[in-house]
Order: structure tokens, then sequence, then C-alpha cells
């Protein structure tokens, strides 16, 4: 199969256990009736973002939030890219996760993030993660039936060693949760999926929570699907909204083989290596 | 030194050995009336772009446009990025080659093109360098009285791994004489120079031929000026220009200290090391 439609849910975000288990079968039974494959939900679309939050909102792996995910992917023979949750683990540190769930509703890709989001911009948006959160340590490539995926959190998308290394571990599509704020929406959105797509030929898909003027952080929304041209197939605006957009993976061959920037890669002048040892060279 | 006045001559290709000086000549003194500390010139400024042309013009180091650049650059006492010339080796090897002269006319750095631009865009533009040019294999930066800037050329830019390890290396600039045309130009011109700017948090150079409708090769034009947040800071159109813009370099440590990805790095999980062995890691 080379066509594969992808709903995305830019949802507000939903504080209330009970809140959340609704919207999930909801949001999977109204984009399975739309025919999309794949679902995928906002960063931290559970949880508000803000540091004095995840640690309240934090779950174990197998938690309620996590649960109801797993249903609604199996209810609807959907797979779900549920954006992120915030994921304590056994000795108490905690995570920005993103979970994907298969049609059976197993759980097949987790991704922690790995690059924290510390910022202090001059007249704009200030947070720091760090505070409170632990970086993930793990580059996340998995195989589904339609093509290896990538897997990614927001300020993730700023760092080319990691998008490379995915497109190197084989992926086409890379799911991207994220919530860019009112100061780094507008300067810089667009043009990392953009790019990240041009460089490593790959479809990404940035699903972004809804804006609420209120909220202490403000989502710069646009949920955005790129392809491997550096083409946008579909941007929101900040909006509450449920997309469907179609791609065809076909375009990935495409654009190795007429800009085969893979096989023009230096390798005798420089070498991506992943952990402490160079056992693995990219 | 914080603030530097940067010439870009958007010229035609000149052909005649003459010819050649003049231009420089004159385009470096128009430069240095202008108050411009570094005047850059196009890729192949000196040769026409195509495969049949570059053996025809090539010439070693040392050899007569070379000396015109060195001489443009003494007379005015200008930091020339002389565009590229097309170069050859005394085994007979042919290179597309930046070259880099400082107030005195001594040679400063040299970079040859180091990803050949072979392509084939279905309905669009084909081209193959490496039928006849060999790629250079050093990653090239510089020290000068400004900064440490980097070098590299056009479709050297598609490569984050090269523009990474510049900035590594700790360049704040990176001059790319460049011909995009009219199939890449408008579709991954400004992006490119504007996403890598963004990664590394430097300005970025990009200086190209003026557009010629009879030549094999039609150049888009648009020579460009990045800086570090992604801004375009000056762009042409297609046709024949001189334009002088003047960058603050205090934009590298802004954006570095407001939106720190090089702390945020996880070089505990990639690497990038350069040569055959990981003698060196970044």
């Amino acid at each position: 199969m080379t066509v594969l439609r992808i709903a995305q849910a830019q949802s507000p975000v939903y504080t209330d256990k009970e809140q959340i288990n609704d919207f999930l079968l909801r949001i999977s039974e109204q984009s399975a009736q739309k025919g999309a494959h794949l679902l995928a939900l906002p960063e931290m679309f559970c949880c508000p973002y803000d540091i004095a939050s995840f640690p309240d909102y934090a779950e174990e792996e197998g938690g309620p939030v996590w649960q109801a995910c797993s249903r609604a992917a199996r209810s609807f023979r959907i797979f779900l890219s549920a954006g992120t949750i915030p994921e304590r683990d056994p000795s108490g540190h905690i995570y920005n996760t993103a979970y994907v769930f298969g049609q059976d509703g197993n759980q097949i890709a987790k991704h922690r993030k790995m690059h924290l989001f510390d910022i202090n911009i001059e007249g704009g948006q200030s947070f720091r993660e760090s505070a409170v959160l632990t970086s993930g340590d793990e580059i996340t490539t998995f195989r589904t039936d339609f093509c290896t995926m990538g897997l990614a959190v927001c300020y993730d998308i700023r760092f080319p060693e990691l998008f490379r290394l995915m497109a190197l571990n084989g992926a086409d599509i890379i799911l991207v949760p994220a919530s860019f704020n009112m100061t780094t929406g507008p300067m810089h959105w667009e043009l990392l999926f953009r790019s990240q797509s041009v460089f490593n030929q790959v479809f990404i898909i940035g699903t972004a929570p809804a804006r609420d003027e209120n909220a202490s952080y403000v989502s710069w929304g646009h949920s955005i699907i790129t392809d491997p041209w550096g083409n946008i197939l579909s941007q929101m605006d900040e909006r509450v909204h449920l997309s469907v957009t179609e791609i065809n993976l076909d375009e990935c061959r495409k654009v190795r083989e007429q800009i085969p920037v893979f096989r023009h890669r230096r390798t005798d002048v420089y070498t991506l290596i992943t952990g402490d040892s160079p056992q693995k060279k990219c």
C-alpha cells in the first residue's frame, strides 16, 4: 500500500480523565469514519503545558490515559500516535513521552523527548522543561504495515542529527507531536518541518494543541504535514479541528531517485555515530 | 568589531579573461567605495555552468583568474570570496573550487565542492557534475579579523552534516557561492539558506550568477543573506546587481543564548565524526 490517510486532531487540552476517555473514543471513531489509517494527537493533549502540571498529571506507562488510548485504537482499528503524556517511571523521573498504538491496541513505539525545551527569548517565550522533566536517550523508529516511521517530540525537530538518524534507520514518515508558541511558531514552525522533510526526504506529521489564549503557555497550533519535497500538504490555523490528509509514500522513492542526497552523503568525510562508542556508523 | 558590511555581486558569467579582470577591479572598487569589508561573487562567475565548459576553462591554482582575484582584493583592500573557479590539479582532476583572498591579496581559504550536483528531476532540471568534476574532501573553516567563517559550494547546502561541522568548528558566517536553477530555486533556495542558518545559528551568504535565459543552465539568481534567526536580510531578484548588507555578528551570540541548541545537542546519544577514524568527535 502506498497511499495512507492521516487524521490529525488539533484538540483543546483535556485535563479530566473522563473527558479524555470520551475525547479519545469520539475522535478515533470520527477519524475511522473518514477513512483514516492513522490518527495523530498533540503534545501534552492531556495535561496543561506548564512545569507545575507535569508532576501532577504524570502517570506510569499503562496508566489511565495510556489505557484510554489503547482502548480507542483497538475499538476503531486505527493506528494512534497518542501525542504525548507526562510519564513517571518507577524511580520517579518524569518524561515527555510519545506513545504509538497499533490497531489492536498494543503499544508499538515510545519516544521520550530527547531535547528538553529550555529557552529564554528576549521579549518573547521562556520555558524550562528541565526543571521537572528528564530527557530520553533513545532514537525511535519502528516498522508498520505501511512503512518505517520515526517518532520525535516538538523541540527535537531543531536537531538535524536526530532526524537524519531516523531517516537513515529507514523512516519514510516522522511523527512529531509538538506545541510551538507565539514566539517560535511564526518564526520557525513551517521552516523546521519543511526543511527537515527536504533534508531527509520524508513526510513529517506535526500535531499541536489548539490555541487557548488563557493558558500559561499559548500554543501556536498550525498542525502541519510536509512532504519529502518540502511542500506543505496541509496546515491548520489555530482553532480546534480534525483534518484528514492523504499522502503517497511513493514520493519518498521519487525524490530520492531524482535528488539522491543519501547516495551523495560523504560518509568518507563525516559520519554520524550513535551511543558512546563508534559501533554503529551512519 | 561586530558590524560587517557584505557586498554581493550577482554578475553575469564572464568568459573573456580581459573582461574578467576588468569586472573584478571594477566590482571590488565599487564595493570598497560602498564601505564593504567583504565582497562575495557567484559560483562559476568565470565559466559557463555546463560540463562541456569546465575542462576548457579550468586553470591551476595561481592561474590567470586566480591572479586577477588576488590583484583586485589587494588593490582595494577588500576580503574577496571569489565565487568558484574550475580548478585543474597537477594530476588533471578538475574541481569546482571556492577561493577566499585577504585584503593583502593572499589566498586565505579554499573549498573544493564536496557534494557533486548529480540530479535528474522529472520534468525539471538534470545535471551531472560528476561526469567531469572530482569532489573535494575537506571541511573548510578559517579565521579572519571579524570571525571564523566557513566555505561551501551550492549543492553542499543540502547536507546538514557539513554545515553542522562548520558551525562546530566555530563559524559565525558561512559563504556559499551557488547557482540554483529554475526547478530547485523556487522550490528550495530560501528554505535551505534559512534553515541551515536556524539549525546552526550562523549567517549564510549565498551568491548566485544573474539569470541568462539563453544559457544551457539557467540560474535562479536571488542572491541572499540569512541571519542566525532565519530572517532574510537581503535577497535579490534575477537581475545583475551589486548589493551591500550590514550584518551584526552579535546576533549569533544572542540566539545561542536564547535558544541554546548547541548546549542541548545530545552528544551522549549521537556524535558527528570526521574522517575515517573516530579521532575527532563533535
